[in-house]
């Protein structure tokens, strides 16, 4: 069978799922690939790459995966019928197919300067997955065909067939000789789960949508000056049942806290912890010794309840919520997913500025509305927690241009960088400064070096102040946005709970210039929030014994 | 020019730049949204939208984002040729293609049951792709021809088109009769930018990558040696979806809880603290800032609940239980008080031996006891705290008999001794030692400088050791008690967590010589355990984490 009109094989193009036990001759393979040679590769990087499977051991090993994974799918379904449904649905050849097909692309061609990247890395992909269509129509029209299993497990898989960590497939292609044309439609359609439409989607844009975005919060300032509510809770906090000051670090808690919410008698309510998860361009130079798609990983990690933050905000008892502020990847709508994307991470800084001047603005904006919302449902204490591979290097180098520091007292190991590492961070992150020929102002700056999370985290921040929240400090990534904040409306602090000191050095530092002391210093490094959550119990204790504890007058018990 | 053979076709498809003024007639895009259609798409969702633009305005709006990231990919080398090379690239056709078209999809079809989305929903976006290349091929057949513009911020893009948030673009199309072929070849290469290559990268996997990580053996109750479990709790600790020791203390915290309990999942159960009440004969010689009376006021406050570690204990449900190690008062049969009474205080060591050999003795008998019976209520967690007017003296004298130090690095203020009473209690604390005409053995220097209660804690901390449970060591005192029971058995402080280090300089310098770090630094002095109550709920985050976090493996996320 071999078609002529190109309509003809669009047509029968079909995603097969039962082939013949007919071998795919080695030319008909050849002449498939060179035709997804031919599809568009983006900047011409040719990062399209293949891999064929033959062995049936491996294949084995991919339908184990697929088993796996279809079974958590099935699970995804309550209604019964649809899963008795979906499960009757044939929807691999993984062992029947003579012929595995492994269409990667290779992320490293990112590390060089690539044209068409700039708005989204994703051409790299797009330019694969053209690849894919143009193999399918070879393969259709030579009389084979191809399936496209993508419920699997992409950590294993790769795992499983020794790929490096640049190359990312796209999934595994069954290659065959179809067994049926299912009636020339899709299998989908002749079983019945569900029509095709006959025509497709099609509408004309031509009315200009103009820029009307609100404008950034006001920064407001207010006065917490009553002399007499601070004299009332200090007798208060003497008097407990205790030598004055015992409490150490207890009891200038409890006055703060006393003071922020204006009361003798202060109670945390309904506590939040908010995680803003963004990527950063300066992930792609090697700064992390993670890869940028563990953003991605660690916010499914945290909607799905495994993470550190999830064990303890469960522990004391803290709501949860999770921020998309500009990760790299398209979160299917969620409602546990907070949506207040920027865009698919900044740009890197290493030659241009990470955000434009409308984005930054947009970060306080978003960051502001999530935490407004917070504050509406009641919530007087808010912790702030981060996300984001490569985001402590965008720390670094802000704490570096806002304090007019040295790099060098600025850079950590981050989550796990080691010496040799750590030399090349602060090598490049020196380049990113020198290369720095914008203005002197602070928004100038933060643009340029800017990270998604950080200023929404920043945003947030302010508008706890303006609604007399306690505000929870993490770690070092944390404190930057927090020094943004403070940066902008000093008057912050007042509100400010700083709850670990990071095992990074530039987080002393930091925490020195901001003239604070934190509650837990346990070698923590890991973001997140955990130090707020963390330390969470400890603010407790102090509102507990200002509340609870009795009095020398109450107790009869002799004071010095 | 139609073409009738599919490989023409796909080899002639080009990424244009280059049109003519031709109009592209309605049939033609019709024809080419059709194939597009025709094109796989995931669980039959139809997710792909095309929108059209043909509005001038538009088009110029669209063509002003694209010179705004045209202009910052200019900007991301250094290279002075490449920028120039680049530059002179026309790399879109907005404003002159005659048809702009936007290809889409639409994310919300994952707010449904989707097949082949459970893996990763990017087969969403890839159903599009292959749209994408349809409506290329077929235009290309029908002699027109199409250029994929993805150098453009998608924020502003969306937003300047009205798209919902839900619609997401693959980029800007410009559509229409091309003005050249490129030599029949991409333009890039035409240009010299780079060479395609000849032939795809195509690579056969034979070798299955078997996942050789080491698994724990389970341990299911059987004995297992130290190292083994030492080893497995470690893996478990490490394989947490987080950077490897991110969690600093909490990681040291909970491998020592689970060395403790000889198991990967270990609980903590009825937490208990106790206080170990007495007076000293040493008080009544000016060393307090407190009457001796105040022993006895605070265990009726501790009775009564209005004490800092009744507020603690309580908010963290944790048993409290009060001893009465030999407080100088007849308490009435307190059902809520453990009478261990040795005697109405000890005697002062200013001129002879503040107990007998024998009282020494039954101080360690009766803590012992006390603990094993709380042992045996199925407890595997006890607090030690204590209540003792003049007891900083005490510890600070066995502190310098013990170690050999100068009584000037054993003394703090205790609670709340002025500096001028501090020198007073220095000169007298000296004469004390100088006093000293017994022997050198362990047990003579006890009975002579020693405290009832802090003999008892020892005595306890023993038993709790023999009873496998966690030893919770407060501040200074109860160092002090701690070192007196790691003299007598050292393989104690495998069991031991200490919970903060106090305000008193002298508790400093006992961890150092413990080579022990403790949890908190919170400039405490209070003594009553309240140290190991505020610490407690960051020794249940380290059992937290190690069992309920996700593995890397169980999250699917990358690990370093």
């Amino acid at each position: 069978m071999t078609m002529f009109d190109l309509d003809e094989i669009l047509k029968s193009r079909r995603d097969t799922r039962h082939f013949t036990d007919d071998e795919v001759p080695d030319s008909v393979i050849e002449k498939a690939l060179q035709a997804g040679h031919w599809a568009p590769s983006v900047g011409l990087t040719d990062a399209t790459k293949y891999y064929l499977i033959k062995s049936t051991e491996i294949k084995k090993a991919i339908k184990e995966l697929f088993l796996d994974y279809d079974k958590k799918a099935t699970n995804q379904t309550d209604n019964e019928q649809q899963k008795s449904q979906y499960q009757a649905l044939k929807l691999e050849a993984i062992e029947e197919a003579s012929l595995g097909l492994v269409i990667c692309y290779d992320r490293s061609v990112l590390n060089n300067f690539t044209i068409g990247t700039v708005g989204s890395n994703e051409a790299i992909k797009f330019s694969a997955v053209c690849a894919a269509q143009n193999i399918w129509l070879s393969l259709t029209e030579q009389g084979y065909s191809m399936g496209w299993v993508s419920i699997l497990n992409y950590y294993e898989f790769k795992k499983l067939l020794g790929l490096p960590e640049n190359i990312e497939p796209l999934g595994y292609f069954c290659v065959g000789k179809p067994a049926t044309n299912y009636e020339n439609q899709p299998m989908l359609q002749q079983l019945n789960w569900k029509q095709k439409l006959e025509k497709p989607f099609v509408e004309e844009i031509s009315k200009l949508h103009l820029n009307n975005e609100v404008t950034p919060v006001e920064l407001g300032g207010k006065m917490v000056t009553d002399f007499d509510l601070s004299e009332a809770l200090q007798y208060k906090i003497n008097n407990k049942t205790k030598p004055a000051g015992s409490l150490g670090m207890l009891e200038v808690l409890a006055k703060q806290i006393g003071m922020v919410f204006q009361t003798l008698e202060p109670k945390i309510i309904q506590p939040n912890m908010v995680i803003f998860a963004a990527d950063h361009g300066i992930a792609n130079h090697g700064v992390s010794a993670y890869p940028q798609d563990v953003t991605r990983q660690m916010v499914i990690n945290f909607l799905e309840g495994g993470a550190a933050i999830n064990v303890f905000c469960k522990q004391h008892n803290i709501q949860l919520s999770i921020v998309d502020s500009g990760v790299n990847y398209d979160f299917s709508t969620n409602t546990n997913l907070i949506s207040a994307k920027i865009a698919k991470g900044t740009q890197s800084f290493l030659h241009g500025a990470a955000m434009s001047a409308t984005e930054l603005d947009l970060c306080f904006a978003k960051g502001s509305k999530i935490v407004k919302a917070i504050a509406e449902t009641g919530s007087n204490c808010i912790g702030f927690g981060e996300m984001g591979i490569g985001n402590t290097s965008t720390a670094s180098v802000l704490m570096s241009v806002i304090l007019g520091l040295p790099i060098e007292d600025c850079v950590g190991k981050g989550t796990g960088v080691d010496d040799e590492k750590l030399l090349f961070k602060n090598e490049i992150l020196r380049k990113v400064i020198e290369n720095y020929k914008g203005s002197d102002d602070l928004d100038s700056k933060l643009a340029y070096f800017g990270g998604f999370e950080i200023f929404q985290m920043a945003g947030g921040m302010i508008e706890a102040y303006n609604n007399n929240m306690l505000i929870l400090v993490d770690g070092f990534i944390c404190s930057i946005a927090f020094l943004i904040a403070f940066k902008k409306n000093p008057g912050i602090i007042q509100n400010a709970i700083f709850c670990h000191q990071s095992a990074e050095q530039a987080h002393m530092k930091l925490l020195n210039y901001l003239n604070a002391k934190s509650i837990l210093n346990l070698n923590l490094r890991l973001g997140e929030g955990t130090g707020c959550a963390v330390a969470f119990p400890i603010i407790q204790s102090a509102v507990a014994f200002l509340n609870e504890m009795a009095s020398f007058e109450s107790a009869g018990v002799s004071k010095k």
